[in-house]
């Protein structure tokens, strides 16, 4: 890290500019990408059948085999090689939702809107019965209600109210904002999140611990179903990571994740001293035939003697939530890297360097698909213990920010790939793609390479919609999904992964990371 | 409205000044109102037992009954007289909902966001089966579906999509707005809404003649279900006037008004030839016992030997749409009216004329509600037959825009009393309601006053997310309501009450309006 932090205080936000590079972009297929990527996409087919037609694609779910079996049928229909899919180690369970009903009967009949936590069991056929309100703010608070809460619907109290944004739900980067990314200052290192021992994390910690003692106690009272207030406003539901997917998960109540709106009517009422009678049907299914996780690859093989064993590698993670049909989280990703590869397999082109895409499951659960690809194939961040083919990729691209067009990239504080992108970007200036920033982004996939030395890079994409509206909630559908925006990721994602692949060099590297300390216990 | 023209073409909007105005407004009395008001509102509390504790008050539904008898007990708990339910005429049916399921089961499952459309037929126990797309531009387009629709679920085509505004949901006035309002000209008489034969209505003539073609169509054949596209997106449904509520209704299918994400989703998968089936259990009942409507009355008696024959009426409409619980439209109108009357009654105001307020029902279909009772009380429209009672109506204010703050009033071409509200407003400044605008406004109460020539008014509120999130929404509940709002409405309405009360004359009127002519056949 030392070196680039040199570097950069002797160098300006100019150092980005094009007049430092040494690259040559080839107009000419840059065109030709031009052409088939905003002209003939395929773009928007591709993600209807990630979305509307294989529904959820939660890790380990029928949704998601069908996607990826899906993916599998059409990159080997375009051409590519080596396609399939791939262990990348052991997961867990599947589950989906089988049957979704709810509604409150007394005072008068309401269906509520809810989703299912993910993983956990359903109300073992119809159920009919008395809310509850708990209202604890320590455990043994719980103790009252011992005894009580057999077969019941339990809701916890709470009187935070609703509230309502004056921003628009629907933003893109304005120039003011993408400058200031441009001009940001590599992050000090060693910088961290906050002292575990701040005032903030112990309160956390003591929620945490609570919630933890309520969930078993519910289970202890063979509560009927559990009712907790999700995220959102207006009929849209952002849902939780769930439950355990483990194969020796504990077991846990069912439990919906409830619509604001319907959850603070239930508390409003009985904190109010109303009776709320509720009824409920929620089937849900576990699957543990095949506990492993799979990631959909492909390939265009490299074509040059000396350089086809070195990779290009570009991804997005293939799996969602459940709410909706996890279109912009992350099916806008999965489809633009389908559709690069296909814009490239389209033109013609016989790259030098091989290239690989690869679709990862498990992302949201922890980078779960690119981690055990990662160690399988190039090394481990535990101990950076390195496979020789680490040595040999170039660079990995990554898209899982949402529908919104790509405006550059984050560096990842890789001072010397600046100029480089700055230079690849420069024809699509017109389509608005222009910012390169030293910074870091996280929560993905790019990360998982960027662990073990390989340079790792997502896109710098417009906001959108992602956190007011779709991301991980039942809004993530695709109608969310801007045809534009996408054309235009996968134009820029195929111009980049050409040019990685036909450059005379592999693309340069920071200082390898450092295997972490061990942690004190 | 000659006079009023020529008066306007005189002055400029420095007529609505102070300066002119020989209005005196008791400053301890304001004072009395704003500290209970302000700081002893019971707004809320009221509004949580119109809403969340009496469900939707659809008109002639049980809900609305409950609401209205919760109403009465507290109007003479608080020491109203002559509180009581008045028949306003016939109405027609009532209706509610019992069970409301509906869910995708192929290609996967998905519970579908979508609500029973008013006054329609449950399904008659579950149903299953195929989904059928319907494409029909004219009436002879259905042959092709004839014998083929019975016990199915039909979905008729669309490909518009869904859009995101780039505004927010919630806005308030800005002072430009309103300064604009303010300087606004008196609408010319005579001007129309567009001819009816203009290519526009035309074109809407044809839809409104296919789908009523279709609604007729869906029943021959035996459709198990209809959907219809609701409008409104992230799970806000937005509701239509439903079906015909009248006692010999011709029959209709069963129709769920249906989210616009799943309503497309649907739409996709059929067009793009993958099968779609559907699970439903819809369950609605029709009242018929008591087919009249009935508005909620109330009074404090007028205590001056000479004026208290003299009425000052405030009024807001009580009956909901059936998505939600009706919180904006019109819960807050009501809970705002009768909080006035506490207000009032509370600082032991004993007024000279008498204050009556009334809570209409059947607003929703048609201001029935109040028109009705203007026409058992005060006059014909139709005719301009007056009765005596309507020359002793000094003014009718109304609340029904929602849960915004007043920021003015409407004059409704009244330009006469211009300077008195713009007196009556000053002590109110701070809490920013001052504006005062020739304009009329319309689609509520305050215009079944207007028809038969008492001043009758509806104060500008601010517009928050009334027509972007509640209005005639399952989004409109409870959490909509903004408590500081309501609160400024009613100190200022009982203001408004108190002056109209007790000021020497009856308010200024204009013209009586000439009755309509005999519409051509």
């Amino acid at each position: 890290m030392k070196k680039n932090l040199l570097l950069t205080t002797l160098l300006s936000a100019s150092v980005f500019t094009a007049a430092f590079a040494q690259e040559v972009v080839d107009q000419a297929v840059v065109q030709k990408i031009r052409e088939e990527g905003l002209n003939h996409s395929q773009v928007m087919k591709t993600a209807f059948y990630l979305t509307d037609v294989s529904g959820p694609r939660l890790s380990g779910s029928p949704g998601l085999k069908h996607a990826q079996d899906w993916a599998v049928g059409q990159l080997k229909t375009w051409g590519m090689a080596n396609v399939g899919l791939e262990s990348w180690g052991k997961f867990g369970k599947g589950w989906e939702v089988e049957k979704n009903y709810a509604a409150i009967t007394v005072p008068y009949y309401h269906a509520i809107i809810a989703i299912p936590k993910a993983w956990t069991p359903g109300t073992a056929g119809p159920i009919k019965g008395d809310v509850v309100l708990i209202k604890a703010d320590t455990i043994t608070d719980l103790d009252q209600y011992k005894g009580k809460l057999k077969g019941k619907i339990v809701i916890t109290y709470t009187k935070t109210p609703l509230t309502r944004s004056t921003k628009p739900d629907l933003s893109r980067y304005t120039d003011e904002e993408l400058d200031k990314m441009a001009a940001a200052q590599p992050a000090a290192p060693g910088g961290g999140r906050g002292g575990a021992n701040s005032p903030a994390f112990a309160a956390m910690r003591k929620l945490r611990a609570l919630r933890t003692a309520m969930s078993e106690f519910f289970v202890q009272e063979q509560v009927g179903l559990v009712l907790s207030q999700a995220r959102g406003t207006d009929g849209t539901v952002f849902t939780t990571n769930g439950a355990s997917y483990a194969e020796d998960a504990k077991p846990v109540a069912p439990e919906l994740e409830t619509s604001g709106e319907d959850y603070l009517r239930i508390v409003r009422l009985l904190d109010g001293g109303i009776a709320v009678q509720m009824e409920a049907d929620v089937q849900t299914k576990f699957f543990d035939k095949d506990l492993n996780g799979y990631d959909v690859v492909a390939e265009i093989p490299g074509t040059d003697k000396k350089l086809k064993d070195q990779l290009v590698i570009i991804g997005g993670h293939f799996d969602s939530w459940h709410g909706g049909t996890g279109a912009t989280d992350n099916a806008a990703g999965s489809a633009v890297m389908m559709e690069a590869m296909r814009i490239l397999k389209t033109i013609g082109f016989k790259p030098k360097r091989t290239i690989r895409m690869l679709l990862w499951s498990s992302e949201e659960q922890g980078l779960f698909g690119s981690r055990g690809y990662v160690l399988n194939h190039f090394g481990d961040p535990k101990t950076m213990q390195l496979k020789p083919e680490q040595a040999k990729v170039s660079a990995y691209y990554n898209l899982d920010n949402g529908t919104g067009k790509i405006r550059g990239v984050y560096l990842q504080g890789n001072q010397e790939i600046g100029p480089i992108f700055k230079t690849w970007l420069e024809p699509f200036k017109d389509l608005g793609a222009s910012t390169v920033t030293i910074s870091n982004t996280g929560g993905t996939d790019h990360q998982s390479f960027d662990a073990v030395g390989i340079p790792g890079f997502q896109f710098i994409q417009e906001p959108m919609d992602y956190n007011t509206r779709t991301h991980h909630s039942n809004q993530d559908v695709y109608d969310r999904l801007v045809e534009d925006d996408l054309k235009q990721a996968a134009t820029i994602v195929a111009s980049f992964v050409y040019n990685t692949a036909q450059r005379a060099d592999m693309m340069p590297r920071k200082e390898l990371p450092k295997p972490p300390p061990t942690p004190a216990n």
